[in-house]
């Protein structure tokens, strides 16, 4: 099987992120604890953030947004302005941590871009995702940069169409079985679930069952030798 | 002249857009109107969106939270909620307004599109610039999108390199002198104003003089003709 392009997922898979949402959940929750339990205000919050999503998209400013609204709606406007400044402070957190690569992900990638036409495929703020990339050091590493507003398969199709050869003669890697895997494989791509430890709600989905083009992997150096076996196929 | 490209600029451009960010700015006057004159709450809203410009990027959601951040700061904490509740509904709105093309636009890139590859080349938040276009239908008129977190002479490079034979052969047209024109320029592109009667602070510069590739245009349905005109030189 010829591979000309790796796709590789940016959040949780190159870097942390999820971890930085929980943090920021746990401090939201630390905040309204006077109007409600974390059980009832982590249910408020999903629900004002899957019903956002449609017009907020992936990031950190809409989940600001959704975290201000919550807020707002769980104190039935009772919520004092101190607050309402600790969530724009968080959020704005968010948006300025710095960003370090994962164990093993430098090396992986000199690996793969020395073989195949690296491609990173993201989700989330444009701006965001791009000084994410620049303060990781991992830019020169990658043949071009795709941020999208949603992972599906037509997606896929387009952005291994544009760089390189076509979705059937690439491979999509990332953390998310929802928004990397499925869709990849559904156009037609091969697809390497590379777990992290925390998962958001909106990503979690079914493992394929019994799919030649599907992988699960422990970490991130084991990508290469795997992409080089389906290569040789 | 060989001219491969065009490339056009979306709001104010191609529909309405700094119209609806002034009517928010005067609704956000008003809702404040207790706690200052509309001088000070306007120069306090630049200032906080000129400070938050480098995480936030362009668009509705980071005006939002700049919006919330100046009422907070303007009233000192004492913001009522309500206020607060409004100002979200109001950057929901503008997330969610209809989006109708310019009187001229559907028509003059019809017609450039018969000759030169159309890209479009615009800033904001991703998603809600993939559903403006979307839903103004013109989407079939362009060869290709591109949202971009910043419209400097790189960033034409890169675009009139990926999408046409160079800058050198491409134009760029929007309503912008500071993003759509003199980066252009610098790039080696031609450059064509079509003003909008109003322009952000943010987006004010000074006319090129005697720039041999640059002219300002009355409307846009006289670019296909002054592109053709760029072609036979």
């Amino acid at each position: 099987m010829t591979v000309t392009t790796v796709g590789i997922d940016a959040d949780d898979t190159l870097w942390h992120c999820e971890s930085l949402f929980r943090l920021t959940h746990q401090r939201f929750v630390g905040l309204l604890a006077e109007h409600g339990d974390e059980a009832r205000i982590e249910a408020q919050l999903a629900a004002t953030e899957k019903r956002n999503l449609r017009i907020y998209g992936y990031g950190a400013k809409g989940f600001t947004l959704s975290m201000i609204e919550t807020a707002l709606e769980l104190t039935d406007g009772a919520v004092s302005t101190r607050v309402i400044r600790e969530i724009l402070a968080a959020g704005r957190e968010m948006l300025t941590e710095p960003v370090e690569p994962l164990p093993g992900v430098e090396h992986a990638l000199a690996t793969l871009s020395e073989r195949y036409r690296l491609v990173l495929i993201t989700k989330g703020d444009l701006l965001h995702q791009e000084q994410k990339l620049a303060a990781s050091g991992l830019g020169d590493l990658f043949a071009a940069v795709e941020i999208v507003s949603e992972k599906d398969a037509d997606t896929y199709r387009r952005v291994f169409e544009r760089h390189g050869t076509g979705a059937d003669q690439a491979v999509m890697a990332g953390n998310s079985m929802r928004s990397d895997i499925l869709p990849a494989l559904e156009a037609g791509a091969w697809g390497a679930l590379i777990p992290y430890p925390l998962v958001w709600a909106h990503e979690a989905a079914q493992a394929p069952v019994g799919h030649e083009r599907y992988v699960e992997l422990g970490a991130i150096a084991e990508l290469p030798a795997w992409v080089d076996r389906v290569a040789a196929l």
